[in-house]
C-alpha cells in the first residue's frame, strides 16, 4: 500500500487529489507544520529535504509533486490522468512541462510570502518580498490564462495531472493578493475541479 | 529536425549535451540575453514565458528543462538515458524526482544571485538575497553530496538524463561561492562529466 505524507495547505493536495482519483490504494498521514514535525529525526529519514509530499512506495521513497504525479498516471494507467500512448512521447513531456513551471516558478513565486526565511535573513528584504508577491504570482497566473489554460482542463479535453496541481496553487491566489476576477478561464477551472468528488473527499481528509 | 533555442552559462546546457549523447538531428540556435533577445516579439512567439531552453520539435514547442530531458530520453531510447523499461515506473519517477528538485530548489536558490528582481524591487532586498546565496546553494549540494549522488552517476551505474542538469547547476558553484573542496563526490562527477565528449562538443558550440 502507498502511504502520502501531506501537510494542510500545502501543494501536497495535488497528489492527495490525484491518488484519490486513480482509485489507489493508499493512506494519508498527516505531517503537522505546528509542531515542525517536518524536521524531526523521524521524517527526516522519510524526507531528507523535510518537505512534504513524500510517497512511500513498495519499491522506495518518491518526493517532488510532479515525479509523484508521473508516477501516479503511469502505475494506474487505466484511470487516464496522462497521455501515456503517445509514440512520440510529446503529449506526455507538454503535461510534464505544465508541471515543472508550476512548481520551479507559480510556487516559488508564492514561497515568497510565508518561507522568505528560505533565501534571505534581513527583515526588511523579507517584508519586500512579500510586497512584490501579487505581481509576481499574478504575472504567473496572467500567462496560464492567456497561454497555457486550455478548456475545460489544462490539457484540453482530458482531465489530467495537470489539474489537480494546478487547482492545488490557486487555491492560494487570494491570499497572493491576486484578484480572480480577472482570470475567467481560471475561477471557471477551480470551480469545475472543486465538484469533482475525489477533490472533495482529498480537501475533507485534510481539513478533519 | 528539432531546434534548441538556448544561451549561454543558462541552464540549457543541460538539454544541449543530452541531445547531443543522444545523438539526435538538431539545430542550435543562440538566443543572445545581452539584446535581451529572449524577450523580443519573435522569441516571445516561440517561448512565452521568455525564457531559455526551448525546444522546437515536428509536434509543437517544448519549454521547461525536466520535461526536454524526458522527452530526448523517450524519442531516444536507445541511447539509454531513462531507465524506461522498469514496468512499476518507479525508476524513472526517481530520475524527475531529482531533476525536479534541480528545477524549483538549486536553480532557484542559484537565481537569487542574479536575477533577484524577480521577486523584490528594493536595491537592498537585493543585495540581501545576493549575501544568503553561499548558504543555500550551499545547502542544497550538502544534501546532494550525502544523501542523492551515486556513484559514480546521480543514479549509480547507468548515466541518465539528471548527469548533465547537475553538471550544469553545478558549474556555477564557485560563482555561488560554495566551494567544491567540502564536495569530494560532486567534484568527482563534475571532473568525469567534463571528460566526456558529448559535453565538450556542446559547451565548445555554446562559447563558439
Amino acid at each position: 500500500m502507498l502511504k502520502l505524507y501531506y501537510a494542510r495547505n500545502t501543494c501536497a493536495l495535488a497528489s492527495h487529489i490525484a491518488l484519490e482519483q486513480a482509485g489507489a490504494d493508499y493512506e494519508a498521514v498527516r505531517v503537522d507544520f505546528a509542531t515542525n514535525a517536518q524536521r524531526s529525526p523521524e521524517y527526516l529519514k522519510i524526507n531528507p529535504k523535510g518537505r512534504v509530499p513524500s510517497l512511500v512506495t513498495d519499491r522506495g521513497i518518491l518526493t517532488e509533486t510532479p515525479a509523484m504525479l508521473a508516477f501516479v498516471a503511469q502505475s494506474y494507467p487505466e484511470a487516464g490522468l496522462a497521455p501515456l500512448d503517445d509514440a512520440f512521447a510529446f503529449a506526455f513531456a507538454q503535461v510534464q512541462a505544465f508541471n515543472s513551471y508550476l512548481c520551479s516558478t507559480v510556487h516559488v513565486a508564492h514561497a515568497h510570502r510565508m518561507r522568505g526565511t528560505r533565501w534571505v535573513d534581513d527583515e526588511a528584504a523579507i517584508a519586500a518580498m512579500k510586497k512584490k508577491v501579487p505581481q509576481s504570482v499574478g504575472a504567473c497566473y496572467d500567462l496560464i490564462e492567456r497561454k497555457m489554460l486550455k478548456q475545460p482542463w489544462v490539457m484540453g479535453g482530458d482531465y489530467t495531472i495537470c489539474d489537480p496541481y494546478l487547482f492545488t496553487l490557486a487555491q492560494w491566489m487570494e491570499a497572493d493578493g491576486v484578484d480572480p476576477a480577472r482570470l475567467p478561464k481560471l475561477s471557471d477551472h477551480r470551480r469545475r475541479m472543486s465538484e469533482r468528488a475525489a477533490v472533495r473527499k482529498a480537501i475533507a481528509r485534510e481539513l478533519a
